[in-house]
C-alpha cells in the first residue's frame, strides 16, 4: 500500500423511468460496486433492485467497504415518484442535477470517474433543459474539448462530430476541430488502453472518401491537410478512408482505433458487432467517464428483463482506467 | 422445353487496368459462363487469362454452348494496350461504350441482363465522361428510376441515395423519391427474391433517426408522411429507426431488406459482415442488373491474386434472376 485512497467512482442512474435504475441494482450484486457510490434517490434504487428481484442495502456515501447486495448512497431524492417505463417531465431537473453534482466531483478529485446510464434526451429538453447529451453535457461543464468513444472488445470507433442533424455535419468538421480530436484520442489510446504506438484509421467524410473530389471535396481541404500534419508530428494515421470498407475485418486487424466523421458512419457496425459487449467512453476529460451504449429502453423497463452487460463492462472499464491513472499519478506529481 | 432460349446476360469487365478482366476469366473457368458473352477486348482477356495462369478458348458471341474454358465474345476493340494497375484516360471511351451496348442490348431483349464487374470513376472522369456510377448510368440509359441495393446471403442494404457528397444528401431525399425508391424496392423483394410480403426496415436520415424532431426534422417531414402513406397501401414497413441500433442481428431477423438513406450509412455494416460475399443489384430496370461490389483494385490487377468471390456470387444471382423472370414472361404475355 502506497497510502494512496482506493479509486471511488460516480455511479449515476440517468433517466429514472428507463433500465438505468435495475443496471445499477445489478452492479451491485457484483464485487465491483466497491469502487462506486450511487449518486441517486434511494427509494428509486430500492424499487429497481425489488424489480429485479435483488437484495440492495444502501450504504454511506463514505463507507469503507461495500460487499455483493450492498451500494454506497449520496442520496439525492427525484421530484415525485414514478413509474418503471412512464417519462415524467417533473424528473428532468433531477436526472440533469445528478450528472452536474458527479461532474463537478469528478472534476474536484472528490471521484476518480463516472459509470452513467442511459439518458432520455426527449424528456429533458421537454422539460426545457437544454441538453444534447451527456457527452456534451460534461465537455461544456469541464470547459474542455471532448471525444466519444464506443468500444467493444473487437473494435473502438471514435466520432469527429456526435449528436447534430445530418445536414450540419459538413459545417461542423473543421480542421482545428479534427486535429483537436486526433490529439485527445491519439493520448487517450496511449494513457488510458495503454498502447504506446497507436495506429488510427480515419475515415473519409464523403462515400468513397470524396473519390478525389468528385463526390465532395472536404477530404481534400480539410482532413488530408490535418493527417499531414499530424503525422509529421510521428502520429500513425491511415486515410481519408472510404468507410465502406474500412471495417473489413482484416483491415481493423491493423489498426487500434477508427476515427468516423459522424454518429451514423460509424456506430452501427460498431453495434451490429458488438451490442451489449460495447461501451461509450468520453476521452478528453479531466477524470474518467464511461457510458453504456444503449438507450433508456422504457418498454423494458421494470421488467427485470433488462441485460446488464453493457453496464457492467462500463463499471469495469471505468476502475481499469481510474487504476491505470492512479499509477501513473505519483510519477506526475513526484 | 417451351421454345424459349435460355437467358443469355451481357458479361463486362469494367476498367481493363483493373481486376475486373481477370474475375471474368475466372469466372470463364465455371459453368456459369454458359449463360454469359463478354463485351470486351478480346486481347484483353486473354491477358487476364494468361495473368492468372488460366486457359481461355474465345467464342463467337453466337455459339450455342461455353464450357469451362471457354467464353462467348463480342469483341470490342480496347483504344490503346495497357499494363495491368495503370489507369489510362484513353481507354475510358472503352469503358463507357462497353456499358452502353451492354444497357441498349439489355433494353432491347437481346439480353436478359447485365453482370458488371468495377468500373473507376476517377478516370472516366478525367477523360472528360460525366460518370457518377454505373447505376446511375444505366438508369439514364433506360429513363426509369432505380434503386442501389448490396446483398449478402445474410444482409440486403438499399440506398434512398448514392453517390452524392454528404452535403447534397438531406436535400436530395424527398417524399417522391423516397416513395418511387421504396416501390421498387418492394417490388423487387416480391418479383426477383421471391418474398410474398415483405418487411423493409427503414432507417432515419439524422442520427438516432432525429429524436422527435431534437436532432433534424426530415423524419417528420419527410420519411414518416411516405411510410404512413405505403403502410395504408399494405406494405410492411418499419421506422423511421435509430440507424445505429437498426442492424442489431436480432433485430435484422426480423426484415427481409433495411432501405438506408445514403451510401455510409449503410453500407459499412454490410461490407463488415459479408464482404466478398456481396453483390451489387440494381433494383427498377427493365431486365437484370447484377454487379461486384468492389473496386477496381488496381494494386492487385493481373498478379492472380484478387479473389472472384462477389464476381462468381454476382453471376450466379443474375443468372439467377434472369430464370425467374423467364418463368414468369410466359405467363404475363399469355
Amino acid at each position: 500500500m502506497d497510502g494512496a485512497t482506493p479509486a471511488l467512482l460516480g455511479l449515476i442512474p440517468g433517466e429514472p423511468a428507463g433500465i438505468g435504475p435495475e443496471l445499477c441494482a445489478h452492479l451491485a450484486q457484483t464485487t465491483l460496486g466497491n469502487a462506486l457510490v450511487a449518486i441517486a434517490d434511494g427509494d428509486l434504487l430500492r424499487e429497481a433492485a425489488a424489480s429485479i428481484g435483488k437484495p440492495l442495502e444502501l450504504l454511506p456515501p463514505d463507507a469503507s467497504v461495500a460487499g455483493p447486495g450492498q451500494l454506497r448512497l449520496l442520496h439525492r431524492p427525484r421530484r415525485v415518484p414514478g413509474r418503471f417505463g412512464q417519462l415524467d417531465a417533473r424528473n428532468s431537473a433531477y436526472v440533469h442535477d445528478s450528472l452536474l453534482e458527479g461532474a463537478r466531483l469528478a472534476a474536484a478529485g472528490t471521484l476518480s470517474g463516472l459509470v452513467t446510464g442511459p439518458v432520455h434526451k426527449g424528456i429533458l429538453n421537454e422539460a426545457g433543459i437544454a441538453y444534447t447529451g451527456t457527452t456534451e453535457l460534461l465537455a461544456a461543464e469541464a470547459g474542455c474539448e471532448v471525444v466519444m468513444m464506443l468500444a467493444s472488445a473487437q473494435l473502438r470507433v471514435a466520432l469527429a462530430t456526435t449528436h447534430l442533424p445530418l445536414r450540419a455535419v459538413p459545417d461542423a468538421l473543421t480542421r482545428e476541430g479534427l486535429r483537436g480530436t486526433l490529439e485527445i484520442l491519439h493520448a487517450a489510446l496511449m494513457a488510458d488502453f495503454g498502447i504506446l504506438a497507436p495506429r488510427i484509421a480515419v475515415l473519409g467524410l464523403n462515400p468513397h472518401a470524396g473519390e478525389g473530389g468528385h463526390l465532395g471535396r472536404e477530404e481534400i481541404e480539410v482532413i488530408t491537410p490535418v493527417l499531414d500534419a499530424l503525422r509529421a508530428r510521428g502520429m500513425q494515421l491511415t486515410g481519408p478512408l472510404p468507410a465502406d470498407t474500412a471495417f473489413l475485418p482484416q483491415k481493423l486487424q491493423e489498426v487500434d482505433a477508427v476515427l468516423a466523421m459522424y454518429h451514423d458512419q460509424g456506430l452501427p457496425v460498431l453495434k451490429h458487432a458488438g451490442f451489449e459487449n460495447a461501451v461509450n467512453i468520453t476521452l478528453g476529460l479531466p477524470y474518467v467517464r464511461v457510458a453504456v451504449d444503449h438507450g433508456t429502453a422504457l418498454e423494458l423497463a421494470g421488467r427485470g428483463e433488462a441485460d446488464p452487460s453493457s453496464m457492467i463492462l462500463a463499471a469495469k472499464c471505468a476502475i481499469g482506467f481510474a487504476a491505470r491513472r492512479a499509477r501513473l499519478a505519483p510519477r506526475l506529481l513526484a
